[in-house]
Parts: C-alpha cells; sequence; structure tokens
C-alpha cells in the first residue's frame, strides 16, 4: 500500500544534523563540538526563518551561544523568530540590529527595555507578544515551538547528558519542546566530565541532546533576587508589618509567593521579629514557590518555612541550600533543583497570595510596569497574580477571600468559589518622586506607539485583591461598586494627585467599614516600625544568621 | 562553628534505603528489584501515615504496584495519605477498605466514583479536596509533596534509566516532585533492557529512580479516548455542524482542546467533510492539545492539523503516530511523547477554546458531573475550562470573546482583556431521559453529604462562554444582566424542565439580537445533518483512512 508519510520534520532535522557533520568534519565527535567551531555549527544547522530558542532565562544566560548567534553571517541567517523568556544580555537585542533575527516572542526584557523600545520603533523587530512566563512555555507545545534550541547547562558527560546544576531553571521545557518536535538542542556548558566519569546527577538525558559545546567562560548568572537589608527603609518596615498583621494573619495565608524587591524582603525579614510576637509562626508562610531569597534565611533559620520551591536558584545561597535539604528541592548531588515551569504552577494554582510591587496603578486598580519608552515585559506577575479559575481545592485563605468577593456580587458570580489573594504593594511615591498612583497608565500609550492589541498591564485590577502603601490598606474585595473601588484606592495613595482626589466622606465610610485599613486600625505604632525590627540589618547579619553558609556575590560585601 | 542542618529529610530517605537492603538482601541488586520481593520492599520504605502518590493516570496504571500496596498489612503499614490523579483500578480503594490508606487528595474517579461515595461515606476515606490535574501537580511541589511514588514506566535499563513509551502522562511530575525533595521513587516496568542494551530513549533518568521492579504483566492501559463512529447520531452531528459554523468559523479559533465523547468525535469527523465545504480549511482547528484521538485522522490526512501535544496517548494509535511526527511530538523513537502537566498548561494558557461536555447545567450555567452517590472528580476540564487570567498574548478568537465579554461591562471589568471560549456542548437530555439542565445541581446536595467546603462544581457559569444543545447556541458573553443569561439557557434547554419555563417572547428577543442562535440563523438546515457527513462512518473507516497504520484495541473491531 501506498502510505503517505508525514515525516518532513524527521527528515529536515537529519539533514540538519548532516550538514553540520559535513561543515564541521573532526571538529565534531559524537555530540560534542569543538569550541571555535560554533558559529560553523549554527550556520550549519539554522535556516532563515526558523523558530529559535536562546536560552535566556532572568538568570542563568547563555552567553556564548548568544555571542555566536550574533556572529553568524546575516546573508545566509536572517529573519529567526526568537521565543525566550527573558532579554537579559545586549546580544539579545544584536540578533536584531545586525538582521540575524526579526521577531520576538518574549516574557521580560528589564535591562533591555528601552532599547528593545527603540528596537521596536525603528522596525527592526516585530513583537508578537508580551507573554507570562508558563504562558511562553505553553506555546512551545503548541504554535511557538522551537525548530532550535540553545541552552545552557553546567556540565555534559561523554553521551551529551547535561547538569545544570542549582540554575535548571527554563532548561526542561525548552528541551522537552524542542527535542520532542523534530528540533534540535544544542548546550553549552562551562566543564565537560572526563568519559566514564557520572555527573553530579543528570537534568536533562543525553537523548534530549544534539550537540554540545564547552564555552571558554563559566555562563553568566545574575543574583537578581539579593537585597540588602541595610537598604531597607522603616517606611517599608511599617508596610511590612502591615501586610504581616493585616493581610497575612488576618487570612491565615500558609502558602505564597513574593516578588522580587525590598517591600518583600522586608516581610521576610519581620517574621522572626514581629511575625513572632504576634505568634503568628506555624500559622503563616509555612509553604512558598519563591527564589531562594538570603532575606528568608532568619526566618528559616527560626523554623517558619516547610518548604519552598524555586523558579531559579541565587549565588552565594549554594551551601546554605544544601545545607537545608529539608527545606529547599535538592538532587541527590545536595545542589537546588529549580524548575521556572513547575514553580510557576506552583505559583498559580498552589498558592494563597502572591505580593508584589509595581511601577504605575490606575483608579481601576490596574498596574504596569511598561513607562514610556520602556518595554519591560511582565515575567511570572500575570501567571500568579491572577485569580487561578481553575483551582478548586479550598484553604482558609482561600475561601475567605471568596466569600468577601461574592458578598455584592449576584447571579452566576455569586456561586460559591475561593479566591486569590493578590496584593500590590507599592509606597505612593518611588525614585524621583514618581506618584505610583496615576488616572491613566502608560501603557495606553505604550499600546498606541507599539501598535499593541492590548495595553501591557501587568495585573488587572479586578485581579487585585489588596492595595498596601504606607498610608493603609485598601481591601477592593469588599468594594461595592465601581465608585466605591476608586475611592478607596484613593484613600490610600496618599499625596498625590490621585489621593488628593479623594472624596473625604466617603474614603472615611470605607475605613469605617473596614474596607481601608490605617496603621492605627490594625493596632501598629508607626513609631515602632524601626530598622530594629529587622532580624537582619545587612548582609553580614544574614551570613551570621546562615551559621556562614550564604556566601554573597562580591559586589554586596562591604566587609 | 556548631552549624545547624536542616537535613532530617535526606537522613530518613537514606535510613529507608538502608532498610531496603537489610530486607531484600539478594533479592536487590543495584536498584533492580525482584518481583517476588515487592511486598517486602514496600514494608521496608514505608512508614505509617507517609504521602504516597501510587500512579493512576487516566490510561496507563501501576497495577502491580497497586496490588503489592493492597498486600501490605496493615498493622505495619496503615494511614498512607495518598496523592494521586486518577482513582481508576478497584485497588485504589482497596488500600482505604483495608485501613493501609485513611486520607485522599486526587483529580478524577471516573469508574469508582460509586463505591469513593460509599468509602467516604463509611468514613473510611477522609477527603482533602478534588483537584484538576495540574493543580494537583501544582500541590505536589509546595504541601501534598510525596515521601513515596509508586510509578510505571515501560522499561529499563541496567542503570535505573526509564523508557515510559508513549504513555508519559503524569510521569514526569511525579518523579520530580519525589526525588528532588528527599522522597523515594520506585517504578514497575514491563521489561528490563540487558545490560550494555541503550533504551529506545531516556524519559526518567536513572537518578532520579530508587528502585526499578519488573512486574509479572505489563501494566494496564485504557483506551479512553477511542470512539466508535458508528455510535455518532445524527443530533450529534447537528449540534457538530453548529459548533463549527457558529463558533469555531466566528471566531476564527486556530488552538484548542476537546473533550472524549462522542460530540467532539463528531466535530473532529465533520472538519474534512463540512468544514472543507466551507471552505475552513487553515483557517480554524490547526494547533490542538489533545490526546491522540482516532477521529481525527481524517482531518490530519486531509491536512488539517499542524500539530497536536498530547496529555497521554491512546492504544491502537502507535504506529499511525510514528508515521505522522510532524504533527505529533514524538522522541527519537519515534513513539510518542506524552507529558500531562505540560499538555495541561498548554490546555491553559495555548488554547483559545475549550468545549466538553457535562451531565448536569443550572440556570446560572455551572456544571457538573457529580451526581448523587457518585464522586467522580474533575479531570482537567476546571483548568482548561477557565478563563486564563494570566495570559497576555493576543489572538483573534481570544480578543473577539473578550471584546464581547466586556460590551455590557463598567469599571476594572471593561479593560480590555481577551477571553478564553469556553463551550458546554450537551443534548437536552442524555441517557434513561435525565434532562441535563436542573434548577440545581446535585453537587449542592454532594457537598452537604460529604461536607466539602464548596460545591463540586466542574466549570463555573461564569466561566462559560457559550451554551450548545441540539436547540441551538447561547452565548453567554452578550447576555447583559443575570435574567438575560437565564433565559438564554433556557432558549437552548429544550424540553427539559427548564427549556419549558423559559419567557418565550425574552428568548425570541435574545433570537433577534444574536445572543441565541437556531440552526436556521446560522443557515444549517437539519436535514442536512446526515451520518453521511462523517468523515468515517465506523471504525474500519478510520483505520482505512489511517492506511492501515491505525490497529483499533480489539473490542473497538467487529469485522
Amino acid at each position: 500500500m501506498d502510505r503517505i508519510t508525514l515525516d518532513t520534520k524527521a527528515r529536515d532535522r537529519a539533514a540538519r544534523i548532516g550538514a553540520a557533520r559535513e561543515a564541521l568534519g573532526a571538529r565534531l565527535t559524537g555530540k560534542q563540538v569543538e569550541t571555535d567551531a560554533i558559529v560553523d555549527l549554527l550556520h550549519a544547522v539554522l535556516k532563515p526563518g526558523d523558530r529559535v530558542c536562546l536560552e535566556g532565562n532572568n538568570q542563568k544566560q547563555a552567553d556564548f551561544l548568544a555571542k555566536a548567534l550574533v556572529a553568524l553571517d546575516p546573508a545566509r541567517i536572517h529573519d529567526l523568530h526568537m521565543v525566550q523568556s527573558v532579554l537579559a544580555l545586549p546580544e539579545h537585542l544584536d540578533v536584531f540590529e545586525r538582521g540575524i533575527a526579526s521577531q520576538l516572542d518574549f516574557s521580560f526584557s528589564g535591562p533591555q527595555g528601552a532599547r528593545l523600545a527603540k528596537l521596536l520603533a525603528s522596525g527592526r523587530v516585530r513583537i508578537g507578544a508580551i507573554h507570562t512566563y508558563l504562558e511562553l512555555f505553553s506555546r512551545y507545545f503548541v504554535d511557538l515551538t522551537p525548530k532550535v534550541s540553545l541552552i545552557a547547562a553546567h556540565a555534559a558527560d561523554a553521551q551529551g547528558n547535561l547538569y545544570t546544576g542549582p540554575n535548571t531553571e527554563d532548561t526542561p521545557a525548552i528541551v522537552e519542546a524542542t527535542a520532542f518536535s523534530g528540533g534540535l538542542v544544542i548546550a553549552q556548558v562551562n566543564e565537560r566530565v572526563p568519559d566514564g566519569t557520572a555527573l553530579p546527577r543528570v537534568d536533562v538525558p543525553a537523548d534530549w541532546v544534539d550537540f554540545v559545546v564547552q564555552a571558554p567562560t563559566p555562563n553568566f548568572i545574575e543574583p537578581l533576587f539579593t537585597r540588602d537589608p541595610a537598604q531597607i527603609s522603616e517606611i517599608q518596615v511599617l508596610m511590612a508589618m502591615m501586610a504581616i498583621k493585616g493581610i497575612y494573619a488576618e487570612y491565615g495565608v500558609q502558602r505564597l509567593n513574593h516578588g522580587i524587591g525590598f517591600d518583600t524582603a522586608a516581610i521576610e525579614l519581620l517574621l522572626p521579629t514581629y511575625g513572632e510576637s504576634l505568634g503568628l509562626k506555624g500559622r503563616i508562610c509555612r509553604h512558598w514557590a519563591l527564589n531562594p531569597h538570603p532575606a528568608l534565611i532568619p526566618a528559616i533559620e527560626a523554623g517558619w518555612v516547610e518548604s519552598i520551591h524555586s523558579f531559579g536558584s541565587e549565588l552565594g545561597m549554594e551551601d546554605y541550600i544544601r545545607a537545608r535539604s529539608d527545606v529547599f528541592f535538592t538532587g541527590p548531588d545536595g545542589s537546588l533543583r529549580s524548575n521556572r515551569a513547575f514553580s510557576q504552577a506552583a505559583g498559580h494554582y498552589a498558592c494563597d497570595l502572591f505580593i508584589g510591587s509595581t511601577l504605575q496603578m490606575d483608579l481601576l486598580g490596574n498596574s504596569s510596569t511598561a513607562t514610556l519608552g520602556r518595554i519591560a515585559g511582565f515575567g511570572g506577575a500575570p501567571n500568579m497574580g491572577a485569580d487561578a479559575r481553575g483551582r478548586r481545592h479550598a484553604s482558609p485563605a482561600w475561601l475567605k477571600a471568596g466569600e468577601q468577593a461574592r458578598a455584592h456580587r449576584s447571579g452566576a458570580a455569586a456561586t460559591p468559589r475561593g479566591r486569590k489573594l493578590v496584593v500590590q504593594m507599592v509606597e505612593t511615591f518611588r525614585e524621583h518622586m514618581q506618584p505610583a498612583f496615576v488616572e491613566h497608565l502608560d501603557a495606553w500609550e505604550l499600546q498606541r506607539q507599539a501598535g499593541m492589541d492590548l495595553p501591557p498591564i501587568m495585573i488587572y485590577g479586578d485581579d487585585v485583591t489588596h492595595v498596601l502603601t504606607e498610608e493603609g490598606i485598601a481591601n477592593l474585595l469588599l468594594c461595592r461598586d465601581d465608585e466605591e473601588r476608586e475611592q478607596a484606592i484613593r484613600g490610600v495613595a496618599g499625596y498625590t494627585a490621585v489621593g488628593l482626589g479623594r472624596d473625604r466622606r466617603a474614603v472615611e465610610r470605607l475605613r469605617d467599614r473596614g474596607v481601608i485599613r490605617r496603621p492605627e486600625d490594625l493596632g501598629i505604632d508607626p513609631r515602632d516600625a524601626t530598622r530594629n525590627l529587622l532580624a537582619a540589618r545587612g548582609m553580614r547579619d544574614l551570613v551570621r544568621a546562615s551559621g556562614g553558609l550564604y556566601r554573597p556575590p562580591k559586589r554586596f560585601r562591604n566587609w
């Protein structure tokens, strides 16, 4: 019988591997590529228009492969479609400037946001969409499957098995989507272990990897989540006290995710002091979806934390993690096993609270980190800062939030259901006295400028449950209508124009009803909010709390 | 310095492995356990109260390990907390009846739902919660981490690397959560490959596996997604025509998930016939998150389908999948690589439409498959049938649904945002003339009986966008208030009491506005809805369409 075969992908894959063998000759042994052959390899296996994932996590970077990609001849390789979670390195944009790539789907571009906006304006890059991480990974299995992935691992063995060490991050999701769809996986590694030597552990099986190249220098990793307690202000201490007493204790939040920044670092550092004094140990903050924040060390040492699953790792925390394997997910080698896909899923479905910060919030509670001239992306916030409507298991925190949300609704919206707590924690003015509360988000103007389908809103107002500023907590769940909601936000917006525009009587009525709660309503005396409450007041305290196991990167050491 | 070490888990793990070595002696070689030593192994490594994941997927079953668990001495091993996605085998409940386990967190219990309800009533089992799959996997990394996992794979090599073959399903999520948290992974395999022989591919690295045992018989797999086209009715053909013309074409749905059943099988079989006649090829249904449904073979052969990522596999589809690697995710060995966690994420974040069926729907659009005396669970429906509020990438279908949803809203709810299409496709009467539309879901009574925190609602009414019956399509997005919504549902509820209770004038007004659309409103003549439209009218046609590659299980063969 004459059978149709639909295996063009498999044949294309074999042809590309054949082309690589031919181009590299003796510089390719099994899967092992000589370092100086990398550009030739990429020329051989890539084709114009390919969808390419260049591993840019928010920490670990496939920096050697990024440089090699930039070095390609745009006459041969052009119009690549880059599908990668983070744009962190200059090379991630150089490929567009050089015409090697022309299309982009991504999640986060913090450090490169301003340059990305310029490239977009000049027409050198077309942006498909800005995603939250898990959404981008999901599309890897549907309509954004990479043809070639360029990834980073710590070490490889002779067969091509990979050891990522603590920064596994995006790697498993990228590799699985590519390797099982007739794509090609190329890994840069810091070291090769000799034949016959076992890797400390296998994070990616050799079957899933096509080529391995040793990078001349170890891959770049950014210590993104380290915050020096010395820089935490007393306003942040006050806000952290309100978060703990007014939200965490109020709802009995056991499972949570903290965003990045000093605001949440302050909360972490108050657990073993202020939290302890309120008798909250064991009653809140037992399970976390979190990178290994050094600021959590004192709480861990005081026995507050039962488990932490991590998106990535954090430089300097290696030995501490190894000695705290009861708390962290670690491998048989003792080092962390992080996994951004699973940790994001955990943040979405298995946490009761997300608390993060933003640059701008409007009167509807919509917030965005996109400001004019910068396309920063979203990272994990949309996934974790959204109500998980597929969730079906109950917890006291989730049920209580759900009851509050339902109280003023009717019809389908009044059917009993829990609700994720989504807290936006912002000082009313951010640096350079820019107000955090605005009538209109810059996101709207950015949408017009960039021709986006929707404004780049990071967290939508109707997913936010609480707004926390130095002036107090606004519980949006208790608002009965849009007008109350607006006054609740104005009521904690301080001396910003939005705050000054409040209807004082309406705000007082909201306060009477507990929709707005000031520090004094919570029994918090702002004079108690001193840096003395912090369980660590500087990096050295964190090191001490860790029993010397935490080794901060040099830039955080001033002793 | 005197360092605190928090490594009780690691020490406990080592002690359990030591106990296994002592108990088994020569019956344990490396990681390889002799078949008849399995009960002794479980006695050695388990402790009362342990959290245990016994791999019960909705297809592949660790059936040998399930039997071994039932054979344990309840005086030694009792009060286990089972955390597994599916209760499919009698043994999954026998462990509770025998007192070996007492607590349960799960997702789906279809075949065992009635017995589970009885065990619950008798107090032999305490249910933590019923989850959707991805939610349960998420909790494996937060507060339901398994201490011991009992999994199933096709083959193992001498080192303990595992090959799952096409039914990878839950395995990677279970193993990762267990192996990296100081837990123990025990795998049953159908075969061992001799030392020095490579597995067809590695699905789980040996590092992540502690013990391997060869089962006396291959693990049980259920062909859950096979539907014989011969059993598709003409009413189902009519409904499928409405789905294609009134929803898929209307929104331009490119990426989707189909639930299980004859209703959606009819849609799959109409694509290359009716869909083709409407000129829809390439305009709808290109990317799928779907098990390898045999009913999709004709559409694949006609070139409709670009990609399918699968939760699990389907018996008999192995050779067909192998020859269609352009469409299916396959490994270097040619067989499917399924992965329930990633496919559920894809269904949530990268699909524009979910269409499924239900047993009961109320006037608010809430639906449930829980009926009195049966606790069936949810499976993947809550995750895929919920609006993905973390999603940020646009598609025409998502934007259009979002615009419709927003038209009658104000405040935060009116901020531009897309919307997932969630379609409930039900005949107004199901078997035994039970009405699908009811005033009150049985779920409410079930909640009272079982003392649940919330009624077991599978898909919430405010996540449903369309209700499709033989009478027409109700677009709930276009309803301006609760009253309209109720009449829209009554308006397609046919001769059920709910349907007969409609306000005829209100329903006609909804029809004038296009909220309700009858077949004739869609230009569909019900007389055209014959079985002749089906691209395959029986199993034999499917086999023929596959070029003989599809080999249905015996029970589906009648020739």
